[in-house]
């Protein structure tokens, strides 16, 4: 039984908000190629996970039997996350873009999930899983665009889920998502709407590949 | 009257977090040069700003006299936490790195202070203003290092604050602060040291410096 750990982070409901849209299109065909298999929702717009705090980061460092109960409390919530990481036969992320970089939300889930010895370092426990990030964003940061260089989104998660966990990494990259809210923008909302039509598109088709190689798995 | 804005964002306290040690040292400085001044001071890991909400960041889209008054409430936290910015006269900032970027309780600070027709866009609001970050971090990530690539605490910040904001940015960087912690690293300890004790002497100066040309502006 297929396990997809689904994680969305706009604070926009719904169809307002392009990342959970597409990753709504995905989890939809993910859901007809394992209809008996579980879903795992986080939205941490709705019920953000905690800040990392000090009782949580070094009990990450101490062996566990070496945890004050400070200590061992504080990590209960980040053994939960990454439990959920490493069941997971594939993950999918909705990552809008605010302010070049992730929202903090999700941030704070990287921070909590972010384990030496666990989900990183010789052999990371999710290394090999398949990770579908819904990487939106209210401009256009494409190689070769002037906003190139602000993109922090990417080439973030690159670091994180793909260079550190090991992760099977591929974006969706619904484009100019503030076009249509920015007066000064309208003139892309062609593109943007192009852009939006490819992301839908690309979700069926990931879905589909991710949603059979888990079954072959 | 002078106003410096000091934000730390360690989730270690006191003396046990290298930002926290040399971000206090810069204040410490800036402070005899200012004595009838004002401090005023964030403390994100003990009292962390919320995370942007729907109807916070919607509120910044529009006009203050448009705003529901569910947005008005919500955008309350950002006009303070953006007045602070606007007021101060120099920013100084803890920003230690987690896991390749700042902590999601500095994120979260941006998320509510970024703002187009105010901080960011055409007349940024402080635009001008000095901003010392001291962006202490585990190991080396400096150019060279095989680390360079997982740097995303100093090129995000230049793209927020330097590049967006306008302001004066300058770093402070002391490395190699796990060290101490993990055994594997212990070799390190003596350029973990160095990097120390240059990190406290560039805080001096650069108080000095900061505070001497606020006192001439």
């Amino acid at each position: 039984m297929a396990t997809l750990l689904h994680i969305d982070s706009s604070v926009l409901p719904g169809e307002a908000s392009s990342s959970r849209s597409v990753a709504a299109a995905f989890r939809g065909v993910w859901e007809e190629q394992h209809p008996g298999g579980t879903v795992i929702h986080r939205d941490l717009a709705a019920d953000p996970v905690p800040h990392i705090t000090a009782a949580a980061w070094t009990a990450g460092l101490a062996a566990p039997a070496a945890r004050t109960p400070e200590q061992a409390a504080a990590f209960a919530v980040r053994e939960t996350l990454i439990g959920e990481l490493e069941r997971a036969d594939a993950v999918l992320i909705g990552a809008p873009m605010y302010n070049f970089s992730i929202p903090s939300t999700l941030k704070a889930w990287v921070d909590n999930v972010y384990l030496i010895g666990r989900t990183a370092g010789e052999t990371p426990s999710a290394k090999g899983t398949p990770v579908v990030v819904v990487a939106s964003r209210g401009g256009s940061y494409a190689p070769g665009t002037p906003r190139e260089g602000f993109e922090f989104v990417q080439n973030y998660l690159e670091a994180v889920l793909r260079d550190t966990f090991g992760m099977d990494l591929e974006f969706i990259v619904p484009e100019l998502t503030l076009s249509t809210r920015v007066p000064a923008m309208s003139d892309l909302i062609p593109l943007y709407e192009a852009s939006r039509e490819r992301a839908f598109e690309d979700a069926a088709r990931k879905a589909k590949e991710v949603a059979e190689r888990v079954a072959a798995a």
